[in-house]
C-alpha cells in the first residue's frame, strides 16, 4: 500500500503547462473541486490527485499526456467514475493526474445507412442512446449508471449490462476508435467499416483495457434499427432449472428477438417490496424464482404478443411456470423492470452485503444458483443469498445480504471468505469472477490466481510494449 | 527479396528432435509431400520447406514450437492454404518450417443449450458447420473454400464471407482460444464465457493475427439456432443506388433476417452466363445491376416468403427494383447462387483478371461502383469492370476483367496501377484495402501507406513483446 503520510505532489512547471494547454476552464486544482474525483462512487477508495485535467478536444488530451509523460507523471483517464472496482481513482499518494474527458462530449456523426454513430468519450451512455433514437436508432447498450456513465469508460471497461444477451457486450458494438496513446502519440482508428482486415485488432485492445494502456477520446459504434414492438413478462418459476428451460425455448423460438432474460431469486424480490417505496408484485403471490423476460423487435406485425401468450401458456403447461403477467402498457413495463433494478438498493438497505459479478456458461447458471448458496449458507447459517441478472448470458450478480440482526461489521470482516466460497463453486463451473464489471483496484489480486501463466505474462509483455513506463492508470488490473 | 539461391537448411538435429515429438506420420520431409505445402494455392508464391510437421494434439504442437524456437527456426502455421494471399507459404530459401494443423481435427465439444463450440485448429470449416448442424445449430460462417479451409486458418485470418451481415466475421464468432505461444507455451484461453472481462481481450489479437503471434490451436466458437424458413430472391435493379435503398428496406423491416445481401455487376452476370455451362438467368433480360437476397430465420411460421414478396412489390412500385424471381426450392436457390458463386471462376476463363477485396462504409458502395469503375475504364479503356460481393457490409471484390483480346501478360503489368487506381477511390471513401482476405506476402508493402504511423507502430511494438525473434509466420503482415 502506498504510503498516504508521504504525499508525492505533482511538479509546479507541470500544472503550468497543464493549464497553458486546456486553459483555466480545463484545470481544477482547488481540493474542493478535485475530491470528487479522487474518490470511486462506492467509497471504496480514496485517493488524491493536485490536479484534474478536462480537455476540450482531441489534440488538447494528446498534449496533456505528452506533458505528462515529459514529467514521468503517471494519468488516470476518468469517464462518469461509475466503475464498481474503482477503476478511475487516483492513488493516494497524490502522484497521479485526473483527466476527466467530460468536456469532449460531442456527437461527430450519426449515418443512419451504415448504422454507425461516431462519439467523444464524454458523451454519457444516456446522451448517446438519445442521439440514437432522435435519428431512429438504437444504440443497445443499457445499464443502471447510463445517466452519468460516459462512452469511453463504457468502452474502457466492456460494459454489459441488460441487452448483452442480444447485442453482445460493448466490445461487439466498436467499429472504431481514436486513442491517445502513453506517449502522447493519436491513434486515428475511427473507421466505419464492417470488414478491415488489416493487420492487428488494435480496437479490441483498447477496449476492456481499463484506461492501462492509453486514453480512448471517440468511437464508432454500431446502431440497429429501434424496435417497433416490446413485451415484457414476468413469470413465477419453480426452479433455477425451469428458468434455464424457458429461456432455452425462447432462443430456440426466436433468439434475434430476446432484448433482455433475467433472473431473480424470491429472497431478492422480497428484500425489493420489503425496502423499496413503490414496488409491488403484479403475481397473485410470491415466489421462489421469478424471469423477466423482454422481447422486442423492429418487424412490423410481428406479433410478440401472440408469441410471449404461447410460448408461456406451453410453459405453464408443460409445468416450468408458474404464473405469469405481460405488461399491458409502457408503466407497466416501467413497474416490472423497477422490480429488477431496484436489487441493488434494497439490498443496502436491508444491510451489509458482499456482490460477486460473476459468469459461467449459460447452462450452468442453475448449478451456480444450488451450488454457491447451499456453501454460503454452510459458510454462514442465516446468510441471504439473493442472486440475480443476467441469465441469458450467464452472468449472475451472486450477492450476498447479512443475517438478520447480525453486525455489518462483522459480517463484512468475512467478505473474502464469502468471495471464495463463491468463487470455488464458480471456478468448478469454468466461470470466471468478473464477467462485467472488470479488475479495477478491488481485483488485482485475483489475477494470478484466475489468469495466471502465461496469460498473465502476455498481457505484461503487452502492457510493458504500449506503455513501458507504466504511466497510464497504474494499479489497475495488474497485481 | 530472399536469395533463393542461397538456401538456409533446417539442422538435421532439430529434425530428429521433431520426428521424437510427432513420430514418422506426423512428419513430412520427402520434396514429393512437401512441394504443395510450400506454395499457395493462386500460385502467387512459392516457397520451399524442410518439413511440414503435422502434430496431433496440442501438446505435440506445443513442443514442437518449443524445439524450433530453441533452435532459432522460425513456424509458418498452416490450416487449409486457402489464402487468398499467401499466407501461409514458408520462405524461398527453405529456412522455415510448416507447422499444419490438419491432424488436429476433433471437435472437443458442442453443446446445445450454451451454443458453443469447442473445436480443434484442423477442422474445416465444413465439418465444423456439418456438426453444428447434427445438433440442431448454425456455425453461421460460409465462404468459397469453407470444404478446404479449417478452422485455425480462418480465425488466423479472420475470414469473413457471405453471412457477415448478419452474424459479423470470424472475430464476432470466437468465444474462447487455445494458443501455442512463439516460445512454446499454450495458453488456455478455452473459456465457454459470454462476459468475462478480465484483464486485455487476448483471443481477438490472436484472431486476424494471421499466425504471426502464435498458433490458434482450437477455440470455442459461438453457434445460433438453425434457421427453419430460407428465401432467397434475385433482382434486376437500376443502379447501385437501388440496390442500395433495397438493402436499407430489407435491414430497417428486419434485419435480423438477412442473411445474406449480395450484389453483382451486368458485367460480371455477363460472364457467369457465357463461361459457366449450367449457368441460367432465371429472369426474363440481362440487367445492368442484380442484387441477391437470402431471408432465413429460426422461427416457426415466420412468413418470410410474404416479407420478401411484399418488399419487393413496393419496390418494384418505387422504380428501385425492376424484376425478381424467387427460388421456389431448394435446387432454385441453389441455382441463383451458383450465379453468385461462380464470379471468380467465369472471370477467371474470361482471362487475366486484378482483385481488390476492398469495402467501404456500406453508404457509399454504390459511390465506390460508380467512380472506380469510372477511374479504371479512364486508365484502360476497354477494361471489363465486374465489381460484386457483399453489399451489406460494404466488402466489394472491385475486379477487372483484361478487355477482350488484349495480352494477358501486358494485362497484368499494369496490375499494380490499376489497383493503385481502385484503392485512391477507396482511400477517398474512408474504406480499407483488405476487407477479408487480410495482408498475408501480397499486401505488406501497402501497411505503412494505409496503416502507417502510430498505428504500424503499435502492431510492431506488439509482435516485438509477443514474438521477440520474429519466428512466428515471418515476412506476413508487416512489410
Amino acid at each position: 500500500m502506498p504510503d498516504t503520510n508521504s504525499p508525492r505532489p505533482v511538479p509546479a512547471a507541470l500544472l503550468a503547462t497543464l493549464r497553458s494547454i486546456v486553459g483555466d476552464r480545463g484545470l481544477l486544482t482547488a481540493p474542493s473541486d478535485t475530491a470528487a474525483y479522487a474518490e470511486d462512487w462506492r467509497r471504496l477508495y480514496r485517493g488524491r490527485t493536485d490536479a484534474v485535467i478536462r480537455p476540450a478536444s482531441t489534440r488538447e488530451a494528446a498534449e496533456v499526456v505528452r506533458a505528462c509523460a515529459e514529467a514521468g507523471v503517471a494519468v488516470v483517464p476518468q469517464g462518469g467514475n461509475t466503475s464498481m472496482v474503482g477503476g478511475a481513482v487516483p492513488a493516494e499518494d497524490g502522484s497521479e493526474l485526473v483527466l476527466s474527458l467530460a468536456r469532449m462530449n460531442r456527437v461527430r456523426d450519426l449515418d443512419p445507412v451504415d448504422l454507425t454513430l461516431t462519439i467523444e468519450a464524454g458523451v454519457t451512455l444516456k446522451a448517446a442512446q438519445d442521439a440514437a433514437a432522435a435519428q431512429g436508432c438504437l444504440l443497445p447498450l443499457s445499464i443502471g449508471s447510463e445517466g452519468t456513465a460516459q462512452i469511453g469508460g463504457i468502452l474502457a471497461t466492456n460494459a454489459g449490462g441488460n441487452n448483452t444477451v442480444r447485442y453482445g457486450n460493448a466490445r461487439d458494438l466498436v467499429l472504431g476508435l481514436e486513442v491517445v496513446l502513453p506517449d502522447g502519440r493519436i491513434w486515428n482508428g475511427l473507421r466505419r467499416l464492417r470488414k478491415d482486415n488489416t493487420g492487428y485488432c488494435l480496437r479490441q485492445l483498447f477496449v476492456g483495457a481499463e484506461g492501462t494502456l492509453g486514453v480512448i477520446t471517440a468511437a464508432v459504434l454500431k446502431l440497429f434499427p429501434q424496435p417497433v414492438e416490446v413485451e415484457v413478462a414476468l413469470c413465477a418459476v419453480p426452479s433455477p432449472e425451469a428458468a434455464l428451460d424457458l429461456f432455452t425455448r425462447f432462443q430456440r423460438h426466436d433468439a434475434a428477438s430476446i432484448q433482455a432474460f433475467e433472473y431473480m431469486s424470491g429472497a431478492g424480490m422480497d428484500l425489493v417490496l420489503r425496502h423499496i417505496d413503490n414496488a409491488r408484485l403484479p403475481l397473485a403471490q410470491t415466489a421462489a424464482h421469478y424471469a423477466l423476460i423482454e422481447l422486442a423487435t423492429p418487424r412490423p406485425q410481428a406479433g410478440l404478443r401472440a408469441t410471449m401468450e404461447s410460448l408461456l401458456a406451453q410453459a405453464m403447461e408443460d409445468g416450468i411456470v408458474d404464473d405469469a403477467v405481460l405488461a399491458e402498457n409502457t408503466s407497466q413495463r416501467a413497474a416490472i423492470w423497477h422490480l429488477r433494478e431496484e436489487h441493488s438498493e434494497a439490498q443496502k438497505r436491508a444491510g451489509a452485503s458482499v456482490k460477486n459479478d460473476v459468469s459461467v456458461p449459460v447452462s450452468r447458471v442453475p448449478e451456480l444458483i444450488r451450488r454457491a448458496g447451499a456453501a454460503c449458507t454452510a459458510l454462514m447459517p442465516g446468510i441471504r443469498v439473493v442472486p440475480f441478472g443476467h441469465m441469458g448470458d450467464g452472468n449472475i450478480h451472486f450477492n450476498l445480504a447479512q443475517p438478520e440482526g447480525m453486525d455489518a461489521a462483522a459480517f463484512l470482516a468475512r467478505d473474502h471468505d464469502i468471495m471464495d466460497t463463491v468463487g470455488e463453486v464458480v471456478r468448478d463451473l469454468d466461470g470466471s469472477f468478473s464477467a462485467e464489471h472488470g479488475i479495477g483496484k478491488l481485483k488485482p489480486y485475483m489475477m494470478p490466481d484466475w489468469r495466471g501463466g502465461a496469460e498473465l505474462e502476455l498481457m505484461r509483455a503487452i502492457k510493458h510494449a504500449v506503455d513501458p513506463r507504466n504511466l497510464m492508470n497504474p494499479g489497475k488490473i495488474f497485481p
